[in-house]
């Protein structure tokens, strides 16, 4: 870390200042604090174009990882009171869903988390602003209340010796005709009527993982995408989610994108889109527009404060420092961060750590675990296999495959092979595994551990010397066998 | 492994004769056919005492790992189901559950499964033989067939120059009067009649997972422990399962043992039995017997080939080689083996390679991950925290802690303190984790891949540097803090 001892001998309001109170600005504010910092934290939400707005604790609290694995979950109560037919219980075929219950427990439950987060900054002894921040010079913020209708309540300046930029960021709006009528996965979540017919544009997983919990609610549900799906993520995965996501109701256009939105006379939308080449046209109750999301730099005033930024807005760090030595970013706002809660928690975690104790701990955004929670969820860690062809070449590796049935999905019959895991190993290097994919059920639960592959170095032969817990999915990865250059079908004959 | 060249120069009929179609015995039998030896496999089921029998494949297949998951599956169903209603699903209050239906769709998938075992022993050339074996001699076995009514149909004497025995083990009969009226888990699966009011004697894995499930399926169950639950298991750990299953309902008697069971008049069961000193009676449906398992060596006329048992039956072997150097033992008959059907199979395999290949591989016994599918599930790899203090000394080891809330059981607003995970560490060597632990739903998912800390030696250091999945329960060991000798309350407060 580079030394930052200007200002060593200024009389400041505070040891450090965090502007964002989200995953990454939290868990560094906190960090600072117990280790003897005074410390104070602005978060504020800027309501959507549409009016949503929330409490403390940033994206994943509000609108991200937590209301997003909730109706994830509702979606697979839906269709666990299918299978449990199957299972010997009477339920009857047809079960109404209210959306209200749903969106209202769910912010239920986000309502006692800001408070819980309330409560720790206080415990932390973090002095919490609930204030708009933006520099003034290197060494000062200027906070502003705002009043629910979004007037200037009250001003005022604070200085520190460090700062800290976790501002994350939002979702980027549509540039085309009535790209205003369309909502945001920030509005998503809290939207007073059921989505109906839905349309999200957008192959991220944003995209996906809405447009997958809407649909297994009951929305008829379209997804636009304009190129590939998972653009990033290991191809071959990423179309067995799409194809998944299609037998279980989603309807998808691809190549596509919009070309306008026109509200009808009874409040619907119309989408006009080109697919393929070919103009068309179609009636939505609701249109999600997940097409990426946009640092949120440009209301900082950097430049008073000397930090740059990337062309997309975002911030180069080293060490999750930036251009200006006292002053360092984490989380979303950093350029090439994977933007991950658990990211954004460690790296604020270390920094503090390193700056206000003898902690040398680098954060390592190598081979980090990530899951998608698609309708089959998706689970993987190191590289896809078109990353790992590019840094090794072809010839260099293999890919063991195999496709399973979870026992959960035997009684009610459901897809023999909807679900499939690989590995993929360097052959120059004893088969040391370079990355590792899992499309099931609970993926996320599966993959967690077998991030250790990577950090430690292991090969195929630990993963076959490792011995299976049965009957689970997580067991699959102990008995791989089929290679891609076998050639030999990696379908499952009995078990 | 010592040379077993006895018989090189004879003529035998096959070179592997298997006795056993279970976990052990068919991957041993396949794995020597594929290595192109001449295979022979014996597989009989006696029927159990109530006249339940089954097909090919063994204890996991037909009585064990998977009716068992599939019923704990129904269970976990039925919870879903009254959850779903705080996720807008709404389902009925009182959903009929059918005991028929579930138990007919289990034994429907079994069925598939023995036909799929025959298909792949056909496949891997291995002769199946549906005969009960015996030896004879020290290179031979009989053969014999019976009728459905148990009446010798055929025989036949097979010679070869090696044998497996992987005969598994069976449920241990009860001693006491009327002993004869309980069923055991062999029999449980196939129950012709809802269990109704349900007693299951004994306080090991089978009898709290079938507790478990029945109770879940809406039996009123009860369980009679004579000492303590789960003997051998981490006993803070099998403490939280019993709790956490009466918070579900289930009741426990203990320390209690049967003294008698009458049937009554109306066919049901009268059990009296002695509790805390105190004798006492009550009536039930089914009682089942879940009091340990015995294995089926006595049958296999042993001492015609040499082959030593220890004093339980079970066989005593260094790396799978018995006294007799041409005959080998996997799985459940094998003294001191874990009962887990992975390491069967495992041992199994390596066996066959080592003896009809080049492989020096051996098997390792050591830190297997495993899972008590109980309501809330239970994983484990490695020591538990007494064999730790035992081992280690109270003063050399570390244990950290945590209760925790899964997303899942925020919207019906499940049990605070349900769900726990702790990890054990060597202090003296940089924190080595000796043994984890978790209770949770997914447990077994989730514990899976976390085998690869004890054979890799990872320390505590490993565990924070793992970045987590969010939300999941597997992140749990990512952030882990709050150890025992602080005194600190592992209760989670906020998020
Ligand atoms: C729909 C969706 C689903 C997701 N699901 C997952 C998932 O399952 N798992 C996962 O790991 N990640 C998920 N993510 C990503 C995750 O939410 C982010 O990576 C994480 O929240 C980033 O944390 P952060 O601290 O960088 O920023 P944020 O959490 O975005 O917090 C930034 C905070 O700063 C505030 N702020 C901004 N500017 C200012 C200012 N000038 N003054 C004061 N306050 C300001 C913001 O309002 C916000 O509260 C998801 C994201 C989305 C959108
Ligand atoms: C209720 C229950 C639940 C379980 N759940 C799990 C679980 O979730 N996960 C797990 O890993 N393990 C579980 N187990 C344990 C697992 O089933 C066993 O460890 C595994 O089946 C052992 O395999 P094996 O090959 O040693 O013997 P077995 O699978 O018992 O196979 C032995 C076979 O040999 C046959 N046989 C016996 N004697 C003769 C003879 N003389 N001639 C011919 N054939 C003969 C038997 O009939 C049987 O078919 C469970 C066990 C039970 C009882
Ligand atoms: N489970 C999890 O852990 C989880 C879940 C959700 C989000 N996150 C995090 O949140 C981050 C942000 O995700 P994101 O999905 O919003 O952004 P993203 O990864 O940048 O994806 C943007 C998507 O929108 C499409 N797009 C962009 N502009 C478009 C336009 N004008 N018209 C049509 N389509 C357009 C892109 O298509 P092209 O490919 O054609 O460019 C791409 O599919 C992710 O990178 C991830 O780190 C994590
Ligand atoms: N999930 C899984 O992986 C799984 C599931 C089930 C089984 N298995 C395997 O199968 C093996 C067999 O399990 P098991 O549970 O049948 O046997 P076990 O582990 O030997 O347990 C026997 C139990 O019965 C009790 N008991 C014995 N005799 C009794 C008597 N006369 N009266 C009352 N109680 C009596 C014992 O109590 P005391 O403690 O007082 O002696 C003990 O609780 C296990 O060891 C395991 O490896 C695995």
């Amino acid at each position: 870390q580079e030394l930052d001892d200007s200002g060593e001998d200024h009389d400041f309001d505070y040891d450090l200042i965090v502007i964002g109170g989200g995953s990454g600005g939290i868990s560094a504010a906190k960090k600072a604090a117990d280790l003897g910092m005074k410390v104070a934290l602005f978060d504020y939400v800027k309501p959507s174009p549409h009016g949503t707005s929330w409490g403390l604790g940033g994206t994943c609290v509000n609108v991200g990882c937590i209301p997003k694995k909730l109706m994830h979950t509702s979606a697979l109560m839906g269709e666990h009171i299918q299978d449990a037919r199957s299972y010997g219980w009477d339920v009857p075929e047809n079960v109404e869903f209210s959306w209200e219950t749903l969106r209202d427990n769910v912010a239920d439950h986000i309502g006692s988390l800001n408070f819980g987060y309330r409560v720790q900054l206080g415990d932390h002894k973090v002095d919490y602003k609930n204030m708009f921040a933006k520099f003034v010079d290197e060494h000062t913020v200027e906070g502003t209340k705002f009043s629910k209708k979004g007037k200037v309540k009250k001003q005022e300046q604070s200085t520190a010796r460090r700062f800290l930029i976790a501002v994350g960021g939002r979702p980027s709006a549509g540039s085309f005709p009535g790209a205003d009528l369309c909502v945001s996965s920030d509005d998503i979540f809290q939207l007073d009527h059921n989505p109906g017919k839905v349309l999200c544009v957008g192959a991220s997983y944003v995209s996906l993982e809405c447009a997958g919990f809407m649909n297994g609610v009951g929305c008829d549900t379209t997804v636009m995408i304009r190129s590939i799906p998972l653009r990033g993520f290991d191809q071959q995965m990423a179309q067995m989610i799409t194809c998944t996501m299609a037998d279980h109701g989603v309807k998808f256009l691809q190549p596509a994108v919009p070309d306008e939105v026109v509200q009808t006379d009874d409040g619907r939308l119309q989408v006009t889109y080109t697919v393929d080449g070919q103009q068309q046209s179609d009636v939505f109750d609701t249109v999600m527009l997940a097409i990426g999301r946009q640092a949120i730099t440009e209301p900082l005033n950097l430049e008073a404060a000397g930090v740059i930024t990337d062309n997309k807005g975002k911030i180069p760090c080293v060490n999750e420092q930036t251009n200006v030595p006292h002053i360092y970013a984490v989380g979303d706002v950093v350029t090439g961060c994977p933007e991950l809660t658990p990211v954004a928690i460690q790296a604020g975690k270390l920094l503090s750590a390193r700056l206000f104790s003898k902690s040398t701990k680098m954060m390592n955004y190598e081979n980090i675990a990530t899951a998608v929670f698609t309708p089959v969820e998706y689970g993987s860690c190191g590289l896809s296999e078109e990353d790992a062809i590019d840094r090794y070449g072809f010839e260099n590796i293999e890919v063991y495959h195999q496709f399973f049935k979870p026992l959960e999905y035997s009684l009610p019959h459901r897809g023999d092979n909807e679900c499939y895991c690989k590995v993929i190993v360097d052959l120059q290097d004893d088969e040391r595994i370079l990355g590792i994919h899992l499309l099931s059920p609970n993926a996320g639960e599966a993959i967690q551990a077998y991030g250790l592959l990577l950090s430690k170095q292991c090969t195929k032969e630990d993963l076959d010397d490792l011995i299976g817990i049965h009957p689970t999915i997580a067991e699959e990865f102990t008995t791989m066998r089929i290679t891609k250059s076998s050639g030999e079908t990696p379908e499952k004959s009995g078990c």
